[in-house]
């Protein structure tokens, strides 16, 4: 059994190879130098870790593994069409570097090249795995125009908002792991117990990321707070401050996320430590987290082999960047 | 056996169904609209008679036909955004009607859509048939890449253009024929020989419309004649212009692809015809619907059950719209 350290560097130098063709250089280019942008490659390692659980890491959950990293990365070059990013990891972004015709077509292939991997599992799980593998692609997709719908609507309810995060960042998650087990050959009832963690996982992972933006240490941040905060996004801090400010508190948030102010940042933050906020995301982050140790708990396997799974999940949701 | 229109009819009718879910309606509308805009879907049809050119027609042929004309919209309408096109089968393209955001999303969940049908197939033929459409599905994707390149160069060759229409037009009529052997059983000469019956068939079907679209008759073509030399796109035409014109007839040509003076149709054709461009087309077209016959002729199948695809074959390269 291997550590999460272990398995990433595995899949790292599996997956540090040309995954497209020489030619046209003109589309598989763009590819090529998006994926050298790196990544810490998450979701790949859960599929192994999930694989892990079981036995022996399988060829099949190393194919699975690299088709859930691809088409992630096609998630990344079309979404970063979508929101006209400059930058992704520091480094000009796809349509920026070669224009948006390019990087939705460099994107489109990127996903195929996902398939491709995916046609090299074995004739005994294939089928299911492609059909959690579509299912999961659909979701995130729909996430994704959830994302955007909800960016044009003044107010978008929490239940809303929590089952666009689920389909934009956790069914991805849950997923990777869950096509591990199945390759490993778990039972039914053990599968959908790590998809469940991952899920939550996925959620917990997601309420960190807007309470950093908001309540991190920039030290530690690495980047200025407040980046949602000044883009308007929708996060859950902003729709939980909604659902318990005061009618004065509401009317101030509404007219501060109509100006740019210098010191937009530090009022919005003030009515959200006012409502509790911070605290309430805290709270929710644990109650995630819980959630998810619970599930991981009931999957029938020797403790010792959830090991990896727990650093990995408090990796992710006890980092201050 | 079925004629192509009775073909064409059952595949209508089975396509005519919901293939998406209901929510997010603003995803998925998108998609309906599309599919709605209809086609003459040739490709599935193709797939269906290269089926039942070995035996009855399959479930598992009209899985993947469905596929791929799933998957052919989806370049559609992935197209339609990259040529900025406002109008498709004269409605609103779906980027024009919905933004392009929402475009290339409904495009991605497409995609999907199209491997959602391709896992319907059975154990024995699912890998081989994924492999194909993968290989298909890229080889498209390259083919759009090089005609974006080439629109932004002066002087294509003709290997280079024929390699480009090849990719872009020609191998997913081919794959949808061989599809459908390949379900019917057929030897792997035989589906060899489809593939290439179905690759000269696009070339000729591409020569004619470049064809067509300068020296059609009006009343019969239904537009305007001249769009491609009006829009300065490179076609069969104008690249053996390009190598058979003199100098000065070369120069003129230049100058004229950088006006778009009134008469520009009219002098553009009258260099076409000195240089004897039409005779040739003609000439081209026939040299490739006879290598695709002569491909059809090696089958080795009762010459009777060639006769729908023969049909189907004239019917897309005779006609004078």
């Amino acid at each position: 059994m291997n550590t999460f350290e272990e398995l990433s560097q595995l899949f790292v130098d599996k997956f540090n190879t040309d995954h497209f063709p020489k030619e046209p250089i003109s589309l598989y280019e763009p590819n090529r130098y998006f994926l050298k942008l790196g990544g810490k490659r998450v979701r790949p390692v859960l599929c192994l870790m999930g694989n892990e659980l079981f036995g022996e890491l399988s060829p099949d959950a190393i194919h699975a593994a690299t088709a859930i990293e691809l088409f992630h990365n096609f998630t990344l070059i079309h979404d970063d069409i979508m929101d006209k990013a400059p930058l992704r990891r520091g480094k000009e972004t796809v349509h920026e570097k070669y224009g948006e015709s390019t990087a939705l077509l460099a994107g489109d292939v990127m996903l195929v090249a996902a398939y491709e991997y995916l046609n090299r599992i074995s004739p005994n799980y294939i089928s299911l795995i492609i059909s959690l593998f579509n299912k999961t692609a659909r979701e995130v997709c729909e996430g994704q125009q959830l994302d955007m719908d909800f960016e044009k609507r003044d107010n978008v309810g929490y239940d809303e908002y929590l089952h666009m995060i689920n389909l934009k960042t956790s069914v991805l998650l849950a997923a990777s792991l869950k096509m591990g087990t199945i390759l490993g050959g778990a039972l039914e009832r053990n599968q959908n117990l790590i998809y469940e963690f991952g899920r939550k996982l996925g959620l917990a992972f997601q309420v960190q990321d807007d309470y950093l933006d908001a309540f991190g240490d920039p030290e530690k941040f690495g980047k200025q707070v407040g980046g949602d905060i000044k883009a308007n996004k929708k996060t859950f801090l902003l729709i939980h401050a909604f659902e318990t400010a005061s009618a004065a508190q509401k009317e101030e948030l509404h007219s501060l996320l109509k100006n740019n102010d210098d010191n937009k940042v530090m009022q919005v933050l003030s009515i959200f430590k006012a409502c509790g906020v911070d605290e309430w995301a805290r709270e929710l982050k644990e109650k995630y987290m819980q959630q998810a140790f619970d599930h991981l708990e009931d999957i029938a396997v020797l403790t010792k082999r959830k090991e990896p799974l727990k650093q990995l999940a408090l990796f992710l949701t006890q980092r201050q960047h």
